[in-house]
């Protein structure tokens, strides 16, 4: 799909704000995609399309959920989670994406999980560090996202647990199994 | 068992520094049991018998993990927390205690568990709180134990956790699932 095409998509499903956040999730995307040697055009696409469901009533994410037999004990936890495989289903569904890579990209784009594939690792990332973010610590990762991908990730899971303890809120377990799984097989070269 | 025999059976297996920690976690115990209605009998026997293990080899240890069917998941996290399962199996063919609360409160005691009861609770906390402890935090949670189990355990888990990611450690996932699972059940009255 053409970038013009896919972005009048995805602009009719959200806000003013969440689309430019999409356009800065989309460059930095293909940014960290040439420096690590992932897809540029998978990049491009998945980041496009990563938030698509957002705005989706809670509901119908609760019924893609279920029907589509992704895991229930998401709906245990934050509704934020939901839009991630909610959105991997509807981009298929009603955009016509079907590739795999991209369509994990999206699902995993906010929980991340273990053994993270390198573009999940690059719209992970993107949507944590592109440059309409703006809270404590988010400079130290975009430093790290030019050296070194994995500790860019490790750095930035950190922040969002510790951000989660402090509000006393719970930690989705996929998500404290992607940052075990980061520092397991960290290397620093 | 009286507390003196079971003193000194506990003696012979610790270093002077770690017997002083023990005596500290017992009076600790029995004025968390007294406060929250746990027994006192038990909190008592399975304060003194907590670090049983403490010091047993790493490889004895493994052993007992393996052949005794604890989770294996134990071996690939820090050797930290071995000695909690390896001294409840210990505290039963070594010691002859065979209550099952006392030595599910020793098994539990560094990873916690989803569904604590209430022994598991005043061992885990007593041993966190002790008056040999020193270290950032644990003055607010002496605090909170004075007021709310549940409370002082979420924030010790806290503070564990947050120290775990500042060092770059991975957290036992069972750590984890303890903690939502005791915020996902707060009440604050």
């Amino acid at each position: 799909m053409e970038r013009e095409d896919a972005l009048k998509l995805v602009k009719e499903q959200l806000t003013e704000h969440r689309y430019q956040h999409t356009l800065g999730v989309m460059e930095t995307a293909i940014d960290l995609a040439k420096r690590y040697g992932a897809d540029v055009k998978k990049a491009e696409i998945a980041a496009i399309f990563h938030d698509y469901a957002k705005f989706r009533p809670k509901e119908e994410m609760r019924k893609i959920i279920i029907e589509q037999g992704f895991p229930k004990d998401l709906l245990e936890f934050n509704a934020e989670l939901w839009h991630a495989p909610a959105g991997a289903f509807l981009v298929e569904t009603e955009a016509g994406i079907t590739d795999r890579e991209i369509l994990e990209a999206i699902r995993y784009h906010t929980s991340g999980r273990p053994s993270m594939s390198l573009l999940e690792k690059v719209i992970y990332l993107a949507d944590y560090i592109e440059p309409g973010r703006h809270f404590p610590g988010v400079d130290e990762v975009r430093q790290l996202a030019k050296e070194n991908l994995d500790e860019a990730l490790i750095k930035s899971i950190q922040n969002s647990i510790a951000f989660l303890l402090k509000k006393n809120q719970t930690i989705y377990p996929e998500t404290f199994h992607t940052y075990n799984d980061l520092v397991k097989n960290r290397r620093i070269d």
